[in-house]
């Protein structure tokens, strides 16, 4: 097993906060607890190098062996997110400059160009500096890069040089840009690189192609930027993992690309404590847990778990229900993750995250939700070995790609086409179902897979739609919708009837669209139930597909909306509009049962199921994930891996509560 | 017959978007739909001058001769709306600055000062050039000068010296604006041209004198950037026409002194597609369409006309419904409009117009609305002759200012009282009553019309005031409305009862006025009818009119709110309060019949009509712009120009259904 | 009596707008109506110093003399609010910067940055002329510094080093500044001055003490550049008063420090006259009037009185309705103002302010506005001797700071905790009960109260904590609300049970909170009644106090939620979330008996009573602030001030009808 397989709990624990008196009687509370790991110093650099060369590290030295002294894992951050106010001030290169030319003072964080040179020159030698000090510490298991990595569209002089570099890489001569990108529209032809710049001052309805390649040359700024961290570390560290903490989901960086060069994938988990948003927010936050799964395909860490109410630049959430805290740390781990550790110790009581609440308020007395986390920690250790090196397979894949997001935010094709939104629908169908899913990105092989969902593929080459024909005509189940085809991955409109490359294996052409956008019109199946639909409606032209559901209205009303299409030994379905959820559900029910997908039926809302299952046996958890009571059928009898006792028939789960069975 | 007066259908095309290998088949199809002319050039200068002095006229050469070849008519933009990379990138001048300093960087079109010197010189020498190439070429018949003018609120060096020199020569002295604007409020007074700027960095609530000349110059500043390329294209091209392409209304950029110097006005039509615009969007479009004829008070040209779902900056449009493409086009003929080209023959595949949807799919793939603008080409190829030379006569006339319309934005009285949402009404309600306007300057002779609707005349001269008690003493009924004469054409408020220099025909002052915006009050009729009213509330004392109408409620209830003066041998109505679309409608009900007005009675809502009328004949056309069946009564028999059928009685139009009848 | 204690009436007035041949006529008109007194030359800096060092002081002469001449008092504006354009032009550091590095230019009013040097160089040197030129004049009385301060958040290289020597002043060193403000966070500890900055760029979520003393320097600033005003005018003019016109409320600037450098303070009043306003605009109005009053705990003056509909750079608010006028400047008399000056004179017919309108309209005719004013001037000099030297005094404090409505803005603690909003409530729920109440900041002594209402104490020290537990201790009633005690000074969260230096005499803790926001859950009381509560739920831990009310839902029902402690000889009630106004009433309507308060019971809405009291007797003023009548039950017979009749049992206010009755 891996340093980083360990089923465990950890906490985020900033000594550079705290009187040093204080460190030991909280380290000594977290050993007590069970806590088993903590990250530490990310956002460290003014502490560790408080003048340009002026390396301070004993103060780190002393909270780090007093972590050993306790049995205490430590991960380390690299502090790169928050350069120190002498390197902004004396190198002021590091900061970012919008569009509009405004720098990105600090203040907050995240100040800092992935492109700059004295950022990468000093930023390389403090970690340097770091993991020739700390390779050897007996508590450090791993490193965390930066901190939650995210876009920034810097438009300095570095980034401006750096993405004609990477221009000149990608397509060689200008000619081959106005060629590829169709400058000609708009007189925008460039015929000497001094025109070409990053979008200064620019709107964003300018060519796409141009966007869409900004778009990439950030992300690929990023990953290049994490990268010297990253060879660094292996080489003075080559036994620690290297892990990066990636944050919320929608968002505009591109996590496969940052995350191949990453052992270990983490996510900073906050799922939205309000009432409110209880029919949402079990369901979106199990797409962003299945999404961070399918990074790296295999199991993957929280780096900073929901512990109290966050707060401070949005006003404050609800605190979390009884059970909240400790009930969606269970669902990381259902859903792959490994170690857990909990954002923070205890809140802040001075700068601008005061109100971002750890497991322990501002007074220092332990409460309601320590008690939660408490017992969380008991009950993890307790079932740790079991745990340990189970994984989560399944028979579902959902492709996703942020590509395809990015160009779809590029040029909204109607006022509620949104890719993620569409995403969330199809995986919560098949949540709510009881299939487990994996999201994975849609240049993943696809091999043992019964049934992949591919949503709106905008963008398209030869070789997604070889992969997605190869994978239908081995007998796979194959289903994808409308704006798929539209595209080349430039960016460019094919001249082909849509779908394009894709209306080989479905079978059929669009003749015509209507974007409905908000309008709520409705199809009809074979059988005359109607359902509600919106956004768009392609006119489906069969050629060898099968109608399976028509129009119901407009001058179109009985044109084919879904068809079926018979390709090799398998079948490819496509939707020329989105549908309602309910008949996504109806028909993956279907194929659940035609395919023999594995399948956890009966869920009310707000229970989830997944299993996880390894050479120590299998595992079913079940988790309530509402503020009421909710029963679930079981199938047989189980043995409860948390209380020991046999389990069958009709189980309760209380509010927030979780059982974890053994199968 | 002037050379822009041929009743016909053309398209706009874009050679240098496509390779040259398509032109051929492209144009072949053209000819075989019945397109007679096609708008080339306007955003090409980069393949026209791809390098400073470079010429290359080769490639359009080649397409001219083509177009010869199958005989369609050129129309031919020059390019400067679209600056290419070396002329921005070695002359930054080229370039706009916004009031807070940014720079308007290319990527989308119109990053062009007017007042730029490089752009004057560039722009002048590639249009010497064109024209010099071109003015023999016997395909082409006119020219349009650069694309959809537009304000920008350029704030450069260039336009600060422009503005001073154009008060300079407006005012004379520093003193004399003083006194005129009255900077004495609030220390504003200038001492030294040095302090006389454009609103840098300005709020927009400083001296409305100072923001109404900064629009004015703005204006200025447009009409002679674009004189400067008349002057050209009129000493080497005396035999073409020359018109520019106005785009939406309502928008800041006076159309009348633009067009002053144009052979014919030209206007981009899209109208809105969607069924929840079904209730604005004919009458609108038909303000737009009158507003345009009355540029010069003669027909007008269509340069683009919708032909598929728009989108692109903003999320796609519905796709236009069968029946929709044909009949706006008929509707623009209709109101006066001899040439309409329809944007565009085929959507772009690359840039950031994608999404603006052409006749034909990025497929190539001639589909359904192709067909129905293949129909529209052979009516119209029908008719031509007939139609040719006919053109709109009314006797009603709505009075309209851009001067009124900045004036209102720079100050709004209230939160709802909006200058062209007052107009659309008062337009609204004559196009249902099958009464047919004009739509025109202020200053425009007023003979020849029987009633004149003059709302919100803010800004007022003794020169319009007379204009308008003239024309009522001659005989005319004249309505005029709540905030007129409120100011002198320097945007102060004159010390006198309102409204102002009105109050002498009007027969009328208001002793004062309650803005209640928003909340609907009533007003009640002679008869006691009572009828919704709002934005504002004149408490007016008749001296010379005679009330017939009172408000209901307030403090002010029973005190007159519309009254009717006797004025010469006319008839002067004044409106204190913006009353609801059903009282105007049953006084200009009335009105025509007193006045005898000719009318298309008993018009369904969505069912437009108008006369074209000339030597060769009248003709009547009735337009269905709904999705539904509608039914119109005829009083007698006609022949239809379309089909040749003898009609009376009851007539069914089809969903956007389109007849024209020979009177 | 001093200069400023008479009780009159004043219109605002600027000769420097109209021809001279105006000012006779005008100031003959005002003389005739009973106005007292005019303020005068605020804004008129270019008239005064036409080009640097040019003074033009005989226009002033000229009109101070007719002044005079007609008997009228004058008071002066300082002109530095307007710097003239010859100013801006050549000493360009009088102009503020914003954050984003843009210029605020002139054009409108305020573009003067209070740290700059030239500012405060030509801004003394015209006020030191302006003393010496009118020091002696008999119509003389008083002046106003600047007009209506206000933040401009400047940030320019003036207010950078002016931040600096202000944080050094407060801290003494970097070192401290780190310790004290937890720069550690996110590694911004400065290490060198040329670090520390204004928030350039700065998003505001940034540091919390660094954004609050950021402030405080601002605050700080506006009071240095006041007294640079003040010591020339005491040292020229000893006989006469100095005030400065505040405007609105809330606004972010501290009143109390900016207040305390002068003699009298001004308010300018703009109650809404929208009738939809008409549930809140009396009673925050009220709360603007007395929190004025508390600025310096004495009577005040108006120094704009609402007069006409203001508009401009909003749309026109609702005419005032008959009586309001007259009415709402008897509030402000009734609420502790003794001269009462009406804005303005004339609208203005030049200049963005053309439409807040004045006592007489642009036509010059006197109007109905004119005729209540001129009652009002009657009236006002009728009852002017009587009223001369009383004052308000009242037995209930409500506590109020600016350091707390600035860091409840800084950390918005949910969507709907607004500091303003909750003082607000209680001050209304007072108002309707027909109790008197003062608001004054928190550091006040609070000898002489019975009841003090001190809600969101966010920020204490021990100083504030213990003026609370002492007039609790000494037998007052004191009641407090969540988020108290949640910071020190410096905006850095106290390590302590909450709310942490008040739990002591409240003998509460909290033990848990759950920020609740706009969602409604309930309080039940002793005797089973149901109350609404939102914002803020904390769950108490009595310690010696005992519960009155507890919490309704949620997993806290039966939790206590309001609770009060017998501490000394008085009594603390705490409530530990934000409770419907009815809660309040019964609660304050309960106290009011137990504690003997002075009340005047039985108002309806809209309808306010005041006293004010001296040597020349007590006043009870009934207010009916509405558009419909009111009737009140007089406890006894009194006689009317106003009509010399004797009063008793039921008394009709008509719409805004005033009664002032001899008690």
């Amino acid at each position: 097993m891996r340093s980083y397989e360990q089923v465990q709990i950890g906490v985020d624990y900033y000594p550079e906060h705290w009187d040093e008196s204080m460190w030991e009687p909280d380290i000594r509370l977290m050993k007590e607890t069970g806590v088993r790991l903590v990250r530490v110093g990310e956002f460290a650099w003014s502490r560790l190098e408080p003048a340009e060369g002026d390396f301070q590290f004993a103060w780190l030295d002393r909270a780090m062996d007093l972590f050993h002294r306790y049995g205490l894992q430590v991960v380390l951050g690299t502090p790169t997110a928050t350069p120190p106010r002498w390197l902004t001030a004396n190198y002021p290169d590091v900061l970012p400059v919008f569009a509009d030319g405004q720098i990105f003072h600090p203040g907050v964080r995240g100040h800092r160009c992935y492109n700059s040179e004295s950022l990468r020159h000093f930023g390389s030698r403090i970690i340097e500096r770091l993991a020739h000090q700390y390779k050897g510490h007996p508590a450090l298991v791993g490193w965390q890069t930066d901190n939650e990595f995210g876009l920034l569209n810097c438009h300095c002089s570095q980034c401006n040089s750096a993405f004609r570099e990477w221009s000149k890489v990608r397509y060689g001569t200008l000619e081959a840009i106005n060629k590829e990108w169709g400058t000609e529209v708009w007189s925008g032809e460039y015929s000497d690189w001094d025109q070409f710049n990053v979008p200064f001052g620019g709107s964003r309805h300018q060519n796409p192609s141009y966007l869409l390649d900004f778009q990439r040359f950030q992300w690929d700024a990023v990953a290049a930027f994490q990268k010297t961290q990253i060879d660094i570390l292996r080489a003075a560290c080559p036994e620690h993992f290297i892990t990066h903490n990636f944050h919320s989901y929608p968002q505009r960086l591109d996590m496969y690309s940052v995350g191949a060069d990453l052992d270990v994938a983490a996510f900073d988990y906050y799922p939205n404590t309000s009432p409110t948003k209880q029919e949402t927010t079990p369901y979106s936050g199990a797409l962003s847990l299945d999404l961070t799964r399918g990074i790296k395909r295999q199991n993957f860490w929280i780096m900073e778990q929901l512990s109290g109410t966050p707060g401070c630049w949005m006003p404050m959430w609800r605190t979390p229900y009884p059970g909240l805290i400790r009930a969606y740390a269970w669902q990381t781990i259902a859903r792959g993750a490994d170690t857990v550790v909990h954002f923070r110790w205890r809140s802040a009581v001075t700068g601008a995250e005061q109100f971002w609440h750890g497991l322990i308020d501002h007074s220092n007395v332990p409460g309601r939700r320590f008690a939660e986390f408490s017992q969380l920690c008991t009950e993890v250790n307790a079932v740790s070995d079991k745990l340990q090196g189970t994984t989560v397979k399944n028979e579902v894949a959902l492709l996703h790609s942020f590509e395809q997001l990015a160009a779809l935010e590029i040029q909204p094709q109607t006022a509620n086409l949104d890719y993620y939104e569409n995403i969330k629908q199809h995986h919560r169908a098949l949540t709510k179902l009881g299939i487990g899913c994996d999201v994975i990105d849609l240049r993943q092989p696809l091999d043992g897979y019964k049934v992949v969902i591919a949503p709106n593929l905008f963008l398209l080459d030869e070789q997604i739609a070889a992969s997605l024909d190869a994978f239908a005509a081995a007998g796979g189940i194959l289903l994808i919708t409308n704006r798929s085809g539209v595209k080349n991955m430039n960016n460019v409109c094919v001249m082909l009837p849509l779908p394009g490359l894709l209306s080989r294996c479905a079978g059929v052409e669009v003749a015509e669209y209507d974007p409905i956008g908000t309008e709520m019109h409705t199809i009809v199946d074979g059988e005359g139930n109607s359902y509600a639909c919106c956004q768009w409606s392609d006119l489906l032209t069969p050629t060898t597909a099968v109608p399976v559901a028509w129009y119901g209205e407009d001058f179109y009303a009985g044109i084919p909306a879904v068809t079926v299409n018979t390709w090799g030994k398998g079948q490819v379905y496509y939707f020329g509009t989105h549908v309602e959820e309910r008949y996504w559900s109806e028909l993956l029910a279907n194929l659940a049962e035609e395919q023999e997908l594995f399948r956890f039926a009966g869920l009310p809302d707000g229970v989830q199921a997944s299993v996880r299952s390894g050479e120590n046996g299998s595992f079913l958890f079940l988790l309530n994930l509402d503020r009421i009571p909710q029963q679930v059928q079981l199938p047989r009898e189980y043995s409860s891996l948390l209380s020991g006792k046999a389990l069958s028939g009709k189980l309760t789960l209380e509010p927030y509560g979780v059982e974890v069975l053994e199968m």
